[in-house]
């Protein structure tokens, strides 16, 4: 494809993209395709001569539209927002174009120095505690992860490395594996499934704690579980705090979880992979009270800040144990200037990094902080104006507080009649929702995800439950 | 950011990609700043208010491109190539506008189905076994990773899930501890750091065997180490053969270790990062000789085959055993269709995925099988007339043989002379090259890596280190 073909093709995708999301209200939320439906839609192998970009953007709307959950619709409520703004497709547009690997300063010097300030920008944004910030002449600072996974489970093996250096101190005679045998990490019953995952995959045992009857972690719980495994001679080493849940975004109790682990000398690691975004508003930063006792902080900008995905946000106030982790540092990556900043590549999984720094740089530049945070206020209303009609509605009842841009609520009575309810709304694909389930209750989340979405989807989703509900308890009768 | 000004703004960014690629040469492939450059030249802290789109454009040049390294410079001669073609570019933008994540088939249907069809064409245009083909109804398929480190990772604990479920069946008396304890894997010395990394990340223990002569792990050194381990009651599980190695795009004897690797009951993963774009060439397949005795293989289209980041192509035979090792499933994440088509999430490290399918989708229509091999031939080409340049001329020396578009030199004598002519071409900058070191041997490394390249850049980065070679010999002569 010649460079003129480009612009024209490119232009092209352009106005497509800014056709598709400002009429996105006009298409089904969730496709009714079967699984399998796209195989038959396209040849069985690869083209050997070229086809026109003419057709393959005709096949948009034929093979792949048809089959596309829209996510950024203003009737998608499922899971948790993830972010899609003007100023970050731009970003990931120059992005592609300099093509750059970040995977050590000289590979490409902005696309370091960039992430450094831009996290540095954003943790201030935050009032994260200054250990936090790179720019405070401290070991600590911040990274783009591409995922909160990535995170939780990077802080693990940092831990992991750290309490294993301290243990073979303090018992020169045992070795790795007993020392790993031995290390025991915590997280509430109610944390991400990547939490429990990053256990697996780091090899060391997890313990899901009970949460209380707010559905929080508490500071006693931990204290009590460390010491059960100190007598039980194992090594208490790393805890997870969530701030806003998955399940119905709550937040444990750092400022309790936050004493007992620094006294424990054990890693805390923050994952707000939600909720954080929130906390660019001062009024929402009386949920993360405690923040200074934490070793590593995450959030989602790219979850519910505007900055597409990925662009997962995670400070470290001592990189070292992460970095002594991973360093593998073979020749054809060394260069002259090592030290002076970080070679990000020791910082996370992968080797290879895209220069993601750009899309939060837009966003940041072209919202400015007080266009964020009107946009974190304005889906909180909006979460809160669907809980009014809820508790407006006697047959339902709202299942949590409701804190942020999620609402968990449920029709009275049996969790069959509610799973029903969603089967219902999901087929019917005006909106979509996911359900969860804490304890033996089954209950409903609805997500405010769009940035279209305005008071007049929140009547719409409402009306679509309501009217659906009618159906399910009026078969729900006895004697019908 | 309105609509209306999102259109404006991402043209005038497809005509400054454009631009930029299409004059690239014109820049230094090395930037001159120094480590901290970039600070001075931003605000402390992130806007309040919004700055113009126009502002934000033009600081790309004063801002960021002072400090970017042109991996698309016909004289970035560096690592190995990072992909960049204009189809990848829109299809990325594509994705951006969209914007799903898939997680789960639900989450949309098109970002699985997409995925699952494109690698069935990719691995047809490699002639990869059918095993490894989701369309031919085994248990096998393909999965885009975002990098090969996290492909090795994965098969990684694939293989580690499945010695620990066989050891536990023939000695029930054993705990997963002991297990993972005595669990070896190995590779040759030449392997990527990825692969060392692996066994450090997935907590077992990793062994670098020597490679031979011409830098192939042989099955009889692969047979003797596992000999030798079982000997000592360890479990051999994991094996990583490369094809194409960063040092020297040194190829281990696949054919050699196949065998060993089946009889042995080991989990083989091959690892072609760089060099298994070359297979779409007829011509170059004998170099995957044996290629039918993987469990799973990898090569990142990312790299050489016009695929922009992040696209790391891997096949299983049967993914049963990663699926299981990473399954955490929490109603929120479950739906009505599991088990037909897959869900990703549970191939992959991380939980979130962006669209990627559509980049190899748009890449393999517009391009076509055909041109993508005449890509691969002129690279090869390029390789050898660079080689033939540097055979002319007898201060230097081939260091190794010159197989697909990577060319390992020295001036012939000691690595010192060697050391300080990299120097000088790096600090000249008018070409980007890094070295490396093999035994006791310092060589430079020469990768044809941009799509831009033509037989006058390969005489220009010849001259370039011709000349500078003349003044380090000069200044090495005795008695100077």
């Amino acid at each position: 494809m010649e460079c003129k073909q480009f612009r024209e093709f490119a232009k092209d995708m352009v106005d497509y993209i800014g056709d598709y999301l400002e009429n996105i209200r006009d298409r089904r939320v969730l496709p009714t395709v079967e699984p399998g439906y796209l195989r038959p839609l396209l040849p069985e192998e690869a083209p050997e001569n070229p086809d026109k970009w003419q057709d393959v953007m005709a096949d948009i709307e034929k093979v792949i539209m048809p089959g596309v959950t829209h996510w950024h619709s203003p009737r998608f409520h499922a899971y948790f927002p993830t972010a899609n703004s003007y100023p970050a497709i731009v970003a990931d547009m120059l992005s592609s174009g300099i093509a750059c690997i970040g995977f050590s300063w000289i590979a490409s010097p902005a696309c370091t120095e960039l992430e450094v300030v831009m996290m540095d920008w954003l943790g201030k944004m935050l009032e994260l505690p200054k250990e936090f910030l790179a720019s405070t002449n401290g070991k600590g600072g911040g990274i783009i992860q591409g995922t909160a996974s990535e995170a939780t489970l990077v802080a693990l093996l940092g831990a992991k490395a750290k309490a294993v250096l301290r243990a073979k101190q303090e018992h020169p005679e045992w070795n790795d594996v007993t020392i790993i045998s031995k290390l025991v990490g915590y997280a509430s019953n109610q944390a991400h499934s990547s939490v429990e995952r990053a256990g697996l995959l780091g090899g060391v045992k997890l313990r899901l704690l009970p949460a209380d009857e707010k559905l929080r972690l508490r500071g006693d719980t931990l204290q009590k579980a460390i010491q059960e495994d100190r007598h039980n001679g194992l090594i208490p080493f790393y805890a997870v705090a969530t701030l806003g849940t998955t399940n119905a975004c709550s937040f444990d109790s750092l400022d309790e979880l936050g004493p007992v682990c620094n006294e424990e000398s054990v890693w805390l690691h923050v994952d707000a992979a939600y909720a954080g975004s929130a906390f660019i508003c001062p009024e929402f930063r009386y949920l993360m009270t405690g923040i200074e006792h934490a070793d590593s902080f995450n959030f989602n900008p790219h979850k519910w800040m505007l900055v597409n995905f990925d662009c997962s946000a995670m400070w470290l106030k001592d990189p070292t144990y992460v970095v002594n982790a991973f360093n593998v540092d073979p020749l054809y990556l060394k260069h002259d200037q090592q030290g002076v900043l970080p070679d990000y590549r020791h910082w996370q999984i992968p080797l290879g990094r895209r220069f993601r720094a750009l899309k939060l740089w837009f966003v940041l530049r072209l919202y400015g902080v007080r266009n964020l945070q009107a946009f974190i206020r304005k889906h909180v209303a909006l979460a809160h104006e669907f809980e009014d009609l809820v508790r407006q509605d006697n047959r339902f009842e709202i299942f949590s507080e409701v804190v942020l841009g999620l609402v968990c609520f449920r029709l009275k009575g049996s969790n069959e009649r509610n799973e029903i309810l969603l089967k219902r709304i999901n087929g019917h694909g005006v909106i979509h929702l996911v359900p969860s389930k804490i304890g033996d209750t089954y209950f409903l989340r609805l997500a405010i995800c769009s940035r279209f979405t305005e008071s007049q989807d929140i009547q719409l989703s409402w009306n679509e439950i309501r009217t659906l509900a009618d159906d399910v308890l009026a078969e729900d009768q006895p004697g019908k």
